[in-house]
């Protein structure tokens, strides 16, 4: 499932807008439903962001291979439910009654999803409670760069990471000034982590700025990075690959600027373009 | 941090064996320590998978971002314990002592912290604690498959995605059969969600037979992936990007086949390589 949103798109040294398709990602309340000794009880027992459609299959699918139950067929019924979203009219909640109470280890479900991963989606249930987000602070501060040291940041990043160039395989996270420099990059298997590093770092070393800095990471652009970008107060998100929908929405509601798919000669920019100085 | 692993590498028509760094993954345990009303308490709020290096930025970063903690100063101690690992000699578990209980918000932190994502990790504190991986079921099945059905599988994943051309920011995961042909394809802007939707569709629909299967997922492989397909049974799994340490591991032990870096004309093949068919 994707949505139209408008881009500007630097590209043979012009910035132009036009409609693309974005991939949608949205959270999903996954709620397991069984009757235990007579009483009906209703579990959540994940908030995943998934993109819309086939949410049936996904479910069945999570619950299988987390073994929470052992064999599909322990499933009686799964509903969509949920009040429509005002964006999309998307149900988010989705309830999965399981046929017998003695087809799911009760206490094995409480041990395991009693803690979470650091995907920051955790126990909220959608975009409005996201509370983790400040509701409070519109991004103010204005740092501006120019489309050179914007495109020239990945490779700067890249260059610079320590174990990229050894494995291949693992996502960075960078802070630069506006001029291009670099303040610090940090490296991880999961690119939240990168990031987390990375503003880990600054905090303890007093190194944010943001009036004068920006932030590059590798990889796609998901609600996670905007999120934690935010936190810190970084007004300019840069990442190499694609956004989604809540990232570019996320974007837009506090006024950061969020550029993706960073190449050589191009990016696409999906929020507050006025920070990205095209005629240098 | 990486390690060194051994590959057979298939390029200008010739299997060969070298040693390759790998990004190493683990989990990393987090737990905050503060004193409630005279009393030490100890909470674990999350595990995560993480490349080892940077502990104490990541938590810190991981505190801030996630809003546990207003400001970085909040952290009184932060101790790196946990019994070293038998493999790296690693320690995974964090502690980090809050210096007021007034400084967290314990209620939040108990509403925000009691479900997860879907991550498969959750609630497991190391490779050895992984209850969801079956440990009695070794992979029996021995599905083969050419190096040409293995070096078109990305291309024919990506042809008949539905929603990749539209965004590019999609990622997917393909059932094959062992002569290349597709059973079904799944997309989701987490890697996670495509193979768990593709593994529901497949165990709703009874398409499932891992005598004559094989899965193939854009992007890099972790311990997640290897992890449901295991669940699933598939005996082999291929990916386009970079494998981490922990789904090499978990391959040898259950005794999958694992591929990555797969190129038009040539891929790496990280365990049992005895399934990948070479002189056809």
């Amino acid at each position: 499932m994707n949505s139209e949103y408008k881009v500007s798109k630097f590209k043979l040294n012009n910035l132009n807008d036009f409609n693309d398709r974005i991939s949608i990602e949205e959270p999903l309340e996954i709620i397991i439903k069984y009757n235990d000794k007579g009483i009906w009880v209703e579990k959540t027992i994940s908030i995943t962001m998934r993109t819309p459609g086939d949410d049936e299959d996904l479910v069945r699918g999570f619950l299988f291979n987390e073994k929470v139950i052992e064999k599909i067929d322990y499933i009686e019924k799964i509903e969509i439910t949920g009040v429509p979203t005002e964006q999309y009219g998307l149900k988010n909640k989705i309830i999965v009654t399981i046929n017998n109470s003695k087809n799911i280890d009760i206490d094995k479900i409480k041990r395991n999803f009693l803690t979470n991963s650091s995907c920051g989606v955790c126990g909220k249930s959608s975009l409005d409670t996201l509370e983790i987000i400040k509701k409070d602070k519109i991004l103010k501060s204005n740092p501006k760069i120019s489309k050179e040291v914007l495109m020239n940041s990945p490779n700067n990043l890249r260059q610079n990471q320590s174990e990229f160039s050894k494995t291949g395989g693992i996502h960075a996270s960078g802070l630069f000034t506006t001029q291009g420099d670099i303040v610090a990059i940090k490296e991880d298997v999961g690119r939240h982590n990168a990031l987390d590093k990375l503003i880990g770092h600054a905090l303890q070393k007093k190194l944010l700025d943001n009036s004068s800095q920006f932030l590059t990471c590798s990889g796609r652009l998901n609600f996670d990075l905007v999120q934690k970008a935010l936190m810190a107060n970084i007004a300019i998100l840069i990442g190499v690959g694609a956004p989604t929908s809540l990232a570019i929405d996320l974007a837009n509601k506090f006024d950061m600027t969020l550029v993706g798919f960073v190449k050589e000669e191009s990016f696409n920019i999906y929020s507050n373009k006025e920070r990205i100085i095209i005629n240098t």
